[in-house]
């Protein structure tokens, strides 16, 4: 179905691009560069290019010559504040800033999928839409602004792919339904009374207060949520105090929470406030209480999901399809999926001895080889998904 | 019974002393200079004195013509690390040093005590002892370095005053029995294992942990001690976690213990260990344990307890004798009260308004005219007990 | 000062009169052949008596012959409902009522005190009143009923007495200040709503709230009670649940609280209902709270209680007069105690040997040579107080 | 595929078969008469029957006149001891004694099955096993030892059905992988030592040690669990002391923990094991811990499970194949499932309206149109799993 010709022969460019990227990266929402390096490229191959699309993501489309739905691909553009210690020539030039993630591969592997379908324009069945977003590690991401600025206007499916190092090379990995976590942030300040830590009767010690909410906050994951439904309410900082012999007067609690869909989200955002006003009242502090919506959870349509394994079980290359476990990262994909049916999955670009550096870590690398099994794979199921019929 | 006239001609130097004191403040177990001061004075009023003992501390004595019991009478020393921040001309001069609890006062009023006896030797019954102890403020204090060079060979009985600011002029307090605390301090680390926030499963949480040790030692004071017996466990500082989103690996839990008794002393921290030892475990997670006993509870002697405050009840010029609560402070003057009987007492040295600021202020003050009154009934209770028959 | 020889010869008429009351014990508020046969001895001796005082309640008067103050002094006159297992001949004739608390003594002596002032009250100096009170041992007590209805009108001083088994033959022992608890108690029901054990998340689980709330009422002690002030808290019965593997819906709670101060109970009752109310509000259940206030703290009069100890240590033939520590024990003498001077004081009438049946026991006695100190040092008290100037 | 013809026309014997069943219940592991009507009717048919598996269970064998693998097909046929409260003419005729639970329907629809196979016995492919499993409804139910007698020798693949009330008819719902929990219990009982409840320190309190266990073991699902695992604790029952003022000497916890795999269940248990012994310790109380393990989970084969749900979704009359969450609900299928590749799935029963009694329901029926979908569902699956090549 690919033409495995043309996709072999852009493995070259693909790694010289993404070195290319990986030695200037720029920071979320200033991917001033790399955006107009973007394109320039996506133009000098025909496409139609739209630019400055939430401030630095560029929207390009492809109409193919033959029928069939319209496919969104995305790419993330942004780079991380991380110092890069690699010593490989292509190590970043800029300091304090390193594509510590894979985008630059993203955005390789994606240009490749764009130069291939300029090539084969005539003979491709519906229309592909290229995205390439910029602040995909910020809060609130670029995907909102995406949307907002039309990039899904008439798409019928959307597709995204993460070079993954902790899975090896040759898998590919996904999952239909709840595959990658909402990561919200909360944080809580309890305000007793300071005072002698001998006359705790003259004091509201914001210590005991706390404990008790930290205590009491896990029964929100062991009591109240859908044990079928998963949910993590972690504690990640608790300070309160300065001497021995004082009674503190506040005691900072701030955690993060974890969920796969939204209901379980907000019901776990609602307790979470309850068991805080409720415990500190039971002791006489004030609360005051803040909580960070991060990214929604990815969640993939279940038939896009099966496509996308599907598809990869059967491309030469991919050593193994995985249905695997939902992860507990979060990713602004899942605003793309909130609007059209589409898959988000991991091709593995780690080594096979789990040596590979984690994401975001000063030495984190990937293996090249796998932005040609993303490559091959994002074509593979544009395609299949554009010959759909039209719903 | 007391020459009021030696007394009342005495208040003058008093304040000169006192004034003279407060400017040259030293640190505890530096008190050189303040020593040298005291000795010489005290041995050109044909004192026997004895210098360097507990390293500056000065133990004289003076026999009085009739028979009678030998009596100690103590003073410390020592300053505090405080920066004066009064204007009045008699301000400390040492920058960062400064008698801020009173014992510039405490000085004065037993240095007019022994010069007043020095003029009514012939009329005196019994030895008179006194003691001019360092350190009164550090750990492990100077009341076990006087006793170990023998400042109480022979004495019968030993009185010591506090002069107190939370009580106005003209107040003398104490209790019979348990006066005031021990102050002993612990800290406890908690050692997990961290990790990412989502994964708990994979970390060893010592939030958790802590919070549960916290609510856990609740139930010292609640359930295991007799309820008749005062006791206090304040965990004063609680520190975990550098990040929202990262299981913390450490939990610092600190904190003091308050108790009137040795029993009640020793069981708390014996079951303060059990409580952390048995909750880490639970957890999974480890724990050291730091119990550092700072001075023991100061115990009163009943009856000489009953003799202060019956002859203060007598004493001109004393408004009240009052039987009060014990306080939740600590003193090493308990270390002298575990050898012989004896009884420790405040003298009231605030503003009747109670405007006055606490003992430790920078702006700390006393009302000298309280020195005349803790100076006479130290004389007034020296010499009741002194006639005591010899048991 | 006590005509030794009245007091003596009374002695085998007290083992007499308390024998035949043993033998013949009435339910608290039924006092109705008791009251009369107090009422007719009383009487026979020439005393003015009013009967039917708070419905089985006696008033006796006697006027002496000399100036003085009005003293009263109080017997309990009611039996429990426990069968006597006994096997001597004075046991109770009336199956599953029984003198096990020792009032039949109290009676005893009072009257024996009442008998030898009539035979000397030319030489009495002021007014003696007796009260026989009924309903001791159950909520509210009769001493309320008493007090409205005059009993102590007039009255300057008030004494009690309790034989005491805990304590040997020939101790006498009270103390100033906060001497007996006030026994209050209370109820809590927690309801959530029940379901499949499986499934948390649809129900409320009554249990988790139970002990949250077990585990916050600690804090009450141990954190808003001035550590100076003793205070218990304790949950005595928890119960919940039917099957293992259904969530509970409701949790209930009974326990009960001692203190020795109106303000420690009145805020320890606040404090139980606040921690109630939060912990259920924080887990989503109802609670309804009960809170029985007992009898108030039994707070013996400063000087009255010394005096009572220093006379009692004056007496010939009581062994000790012991300042001893509060009993978490309740009785209603409180209520006199609140409205006039006095001081309420227990009379060994246990084996030195700790072997005695404790109070409420089946096989309760007392040593009957105790009922003799009692009545001496009654009368003793009572001529000391009466001569006082009056106020 | 299914000879439709013969399978309509057995629905009306399957009802009769059902109703006479259900008129005639036995307890578990005492369907005598039950099996021997079920053996007499299969040998009727001409199959090899094997009595008295596992004491009264059925092992019976059908070799087709075409190759094919050997399929294993069970029905359970134990009743429960619940009084029939239905008003129809065929209610349980055995007062106390009902099929509350559907397995008169599950032997129906074996039953027709059977028959079924007995008529198309040339053309069948493969082998066909029916089991009539005694006890599934108590510990440790009937399925281990049919195993043990040899019920799975020779089997391929193995399926079973439960008619199940709370999806409607027309409905078939299972899922790959966990489907039915493993539904364990626990009991613990907390002894401390009892006394006066005004005298904790005296007392080691059962009740704060029950309170702070059921609050710790909270922690096992929110902190030690996968997240990505399901698991439930529950306590459902906590019963301690027997008044309000007498501290509990005893605390009984007893309730039910639910997982879905081995590993997690196996970890729940050992951790709910530290957790009592080390809170227990905590509080100087002894604890009995008695974990009852129930069925395993019942964990569908993959590929087995995607078979049953794409055949069913093919198959005529068949409204849904719904790829449903898993149940808390155990089974003990589950012991067939770890020998063989198979598949659990539910039949709907229940009216579309949700009106249906429950399982276990003293009024519990089922729409009997479901045992003709069981029946068509079990012989397709069966055909199509026979014709898979041998591995």
């Amino acid at each position: 179905m690919i033409r495995e010709d043309t996709m072999q022969s852009l493995h070259g460019e693909m790694i010289e691009w993404r070195r290319y990227l990986h030695r200037h990266p720029e920071l979320s929402f200033k991917e001033y560069r790399t955006s107009d390096w973007l394109a320039d490229k996506l133009e000098s191959w025909g496409l139609q290019v739209r630019r400055g699309v939430a401030g630095t993501g560029i929207v390009a489309r492809l109409v193919g010559g033959l029928p069939g739905r319209t496919i969104a691909l995305r790419s993330d553009i942004d780079a991380l504040a991380i110092q890069d210690e690699k010593t490989v020539e292509y190590a970043s030039s800029v300091p304090g800033v390193m594509h510590a993630c894979g985008h630059d591969g993203h955005m390789a592997e994606l240009l490749a999928v764009a130069c291939y379908y300029s090539r084969h324009q005539a003979e491709t069945a519906g229309t592909r839409v290229f995205l390439f977003q910029p602040g995909e590690e910020v809060l609130p991401g670029g995907a909102i602004g995406m949307i907002r600025d039309g990039a899904l206007e008439g798409v019928d499916a959307i597709y995204g792919v993460h070079l993954w190092s902790p899975l090896p090379y040759g898998v590919v990995a996904t999952r239909p339904g709840p595959f990658m976590a909402s990561p919200d942030e909360f944080e809580i300040v309890v305000t007793g009374k300071g005072g002698h830590g001998g006359l705790p009767h003259q004091s509201v010690d914001a210590i005991v207060a706390g404990a008790h909410m930290v205590t009491a906050l896990q029964t929100i994951v062991s009591r109240n949520v859908d044990p079928l439904h998963s949910a993590v309410v972690s504690v990640g900082r608790l300070q309160a105090g300065t001497a021995n012999n004082v009674i503190a007067e506040r005691c900072l609690l701030a955690g993060t929470v974890r969920t796969f869909d939204e209901e379980t989200r907000r019901y776990v955002s609602r307790r979470l406030e309850e068991v805080v006003r409720h415990v500190s009242d039971m002791h006489g502090t004030k609360a005051s209480f803040d909580f960070v919506f991060g990214y929604p959870p990815v969640v993939n349509d279940e038939s896009e999901a099966e496509r996308v394994l599907r598809i990869a079980g059967g491309l030469d290359g991919i050593g193994e399809a995985r249905r695997m476990d939902p992860v507990m990262a979060g990713e602004d994909f899942s605003y793309y999926l909130k609007e059209v049916p589409g898959c988000f999955f991991f091709v593995g670009a780690g080594a096979a001895d789990g040596s590979s550096f984690p994401h975001h870590h000063p030495r984190f690398d990937i293996d090249e080889r796998a932005m040609l099994d993303a490559a091959r794979l994002l074509v593979a199921v544009a395609d299949d998904s554009a010959r759909d019929s039209h719903s």
